[in-house]
Order: C-alpha cells, then sequence, then structure tokens
C-alpha cells in the first residue's frame, strides 16, 4: 500500500490519512511529491495525473486500487482493518466523528484559506492581523472550538480515550493554530496539547520541520529566508 | 425520524438525504423549514439553531440523536440499514462512491457558487454565459462528466445496477446542468436520464415545482415573478 503525500510542511490534506496509517501501525510506503506551483507541465502535476484522477494528494494505492479523496482512504482503511479502532465503536460516536470529518471537508474555507498549513513557520503576528481583520475567521475557529469542546472529557479524544480518524482530521487545524497563534481558549489548548503529544503527529512535525523547502506558491506572508532551498 | 430540509426548489444538501430514505423507503418525517436571509434573528437560524449545532439543513435527529452533515446522515442510514444496499456491496465500488461523495463535499465550489441548484427555473440563457465566462466553471463540469462516465455501463447507475448514496450526491448536479442547459456530452445526458426517470427524485421535483416561493437570497439571476409569493 502506497500512500502519495505532499510537503509535510505543507500539506495539511496528506497529514490525516497518514496519521491514520501511521498512528494505528497499518504497514505502508509514503511517496512525496515534492509541491510546486501545480502547473500541468510541472513535475507534480505530471506525476499526479498520472496517479489520480484529480491529480492531487493524497492518494492511495492499494495494489492497483486507487483512492483520490482523503475521508474515502479512511474509510477504507477502516473497513480492511476491522480489529483496529479506527471509528469509535459506538454508533453515535462512529456518526459524529465523521459529521465533523465531513464537515471538515466542506467548511471553514476562510481558516483554511487565510491559515493554510505551515508547520516550520511563526506567523503570529500575521495571526493576529488576520484574527482582528476577519470575523469570519473568528467564526471559524470558534466552531471548531464548540466541536473540540464537545469531546468527553478535558484530556480525552474527540470521541473519546483513544486516537481516531476525528482526530486525524483536526490534527492539521492544530497546527495552524500553533504557527498563527490564534486565541483560544484553554480547553481547545488543552485538546491541542493532546493532539502533539502523539507520537505519530510528532513524527509529522519532525519530519515537516527538517524539509527546509521554500514553496513560494504556499507562502502568503514569508519572505525566503536566505539558507532556504526554494522553488 | 425527522429530516429537517430547506425549500425543496434551493436546497441541493436538502436533496440528498431525503432521496436516499425516500428511494430505500426508510420511514421518516420530512420537516420543511423555509430559507430566508439566513440572519440570526430570522426563522430559520431561530429554528435551526435550536435544531444543530451548525444551524443548518439537512439535519436528521433520530430520537434525540442529532446528526447534521448529510455524508454522516447517508453513513448513519447506511448503518442502521444493512438489509438495504444504500451503499454498493463491493467494497472497492463502495470505497470509489465514497470518494465522489466527499469530492462532492469538498469542491465544484464555481458551479456551486455560479449555478445554485434552483429546480422551477429556466436559465439556460444564463448558463450559456456563465459557460463562456468561466473556464472553471467548465473544468467543474468536465470532472463531473469524468466522474459519470466512470460508471459501469451507459444505462447504469454511478456504481452499477442500483441507486447508491453517490446517485444521490450527484442528483442536484443534474437538476443544475438541466436549469442552467449545460453543454454536456450524450454519455453524461444518459446518465442524466437515468437519474431524472427515478421515482424518489421525480418526486422531489414535482413538490419543488409546486413551492413556487421565490426567495431573493437565492436568486443570483431572476427577478420576482409577479405572482409568486417572495420573500
Amino acid at each position: 500500500m502506497k500512500l502519495y503525500i505532499g510537503n509535510k510542511n505543507y500539506s495539511s490534506w496528506s497529514m490525516r490519512p497518514w496519521l491514520v496509517l501511521q498512528h494505528f501501525g497499518i504497514p505502508f510506503d509514503e511517496k512525496l511529491i515534492p509541491f510546486d506551483e501545480f502547473k500541468a507541465d510541472q513535475p507534480f502535476k505530471m506525476k499526479m495525473t498520472q496517479i489520480s484522477p484529480t491529480g492531487k494528494v493524497p492518494t492511495l494505492v492499494d495494489e492497483d486500487f486507487v483512492i483520490w479523496d482523503s475521508l474515502a482512504i479512511c474509510e477504507y482503511l477502516a473497513e480492511q482493518n476491522p480489529a483496529k479502532p479506527l471509528w469509535p465503536l459506538g454508533i453515535q460516536q462512529r456518526t459524529e466523528a465523521r459529521a465533523i470529518c465531513a464537515e471538515m471537508h466542506s467548511s471553514f474555507q476562510t481558516l483554511r484559506t487565510l491559515c493554510g498549513m505551515n508547520i516550520e513557520a511563526d506567523l503570529q503576528e500575521v495571526g493576529q492581523s488576520l484574527w482582528n481583520e476577519h470575523p469570519q475567521l473568528q467564526a471559524d475557529v470558534k466552531r471548531i472550538q464548540q466541536i473540540w469542546a464537545d469531546r468527553p472529557h478535558a484530556n480525552s479524544f474527540l470521541s473519546g480515550d483513544h486516537f481516531t480518524i476525528a482526530d486525524a482530521f483536526y490534527a492539521p487545524v492544530v497546527m495552524r493554530f500553533v504557527t498563527y497563534g490564534l486565541p483560544v481558549s484553554d480547553n481547545a489548548k488543552q485538546y491541542m496539547n493532546t493532539i502533539l503529544a502523539v507520537p505519530a503527529v510528532k513524527k509529522w512535525i519532525d519530519a515537516a520541520k527538517k524539509e527546509h523547502l521554500f514553496l513560494a506558491s504556499q507562502e502568503r506572508y514569508r519572505t525566503a529566508p536566505a539558507d532556504a532551498s526554494t522553488l
């Protein structure tokens, strides 16, 4: 099974199924296709359009079966590994977990547009300005904190005592909140600390910080550092 | 089990789980909350924020359990009705069906913004202009036709000989293609005719056409007809 991903520093969608595979110990190979400007004649699209009908990451390839959407990848992994609790076991908890994953798919456009994942960056001043200028950003963060606050208790994951697909879907949001220093409640901070302590999350972050590849197409706010590889 | 929906003429997201319930003969009550301008002090939000954490439709309420996302609603219905083939039976077909449903959730922003569902309207001239002016609209329609063309044969549904959740997710797209007269291949037209012949789809369309409620907030292109109820 091979998971095609983008840069670990930038690719929030890649992070989600990667965390699920890593956390639950499902054997896989990863293949990182570096982001560029996504033009048809650049390496990323030339490679990914050969692999996936949407030409995007993440894409999971299991022998010759191709899955090009992160939620469908996670559902597939859950079905293929019934002994592992990728979803919560109770139907109501599982349904709520699916609802917040789907909400991540369909919503939070302002957060996703203004505060792109950028794990190695410190953009707290930028975040402060964005926060003051964009009421919709505040609304997105408010709803996310509401979702997090619905978890069973302050030290738990979203659906209970174990990390599930739902937590994998919100882990990149934790990364954004950290990078941009968005103001959140103590309750939300507790959840963020819980996520940041998950070994699979730590492993992703460590790899992201070692990439040192500055991609102008992914940077709305930073200018290339003098010592960075750039594209 | 009660499904909260918006106006059948306009609410594409409501249509999806409604079709699934109706087509598979799952008993439910529907509660239509008419759209307005979605201001906090108007009836729609005053009602739906009491029901659902997002204050949106569709929302399914099963006794006291609330599900506020259309894909999670469909997954729940599939789990609660294992004898009914809401999803395709093969894991690869089921995974592909989930991938195209999730893609509907996350993509096609241009189509969804420019060509809002409006079943009773005839906006073919508008559609022609939009088509000429918006390359991204053409790209959205191209990808949708590609998804449809991947079905097993020209007269089949998306995953085979039976209507599934995937078809319910693309039925509102069929309605948009009709209303705006978007240029599509013969193969796509065959799929559209297949969907338009499904009794549950016909029932929704008939009800939509009887609403005659002209909502300015949902109309980018029409002016209120003299004989319409308006808001």
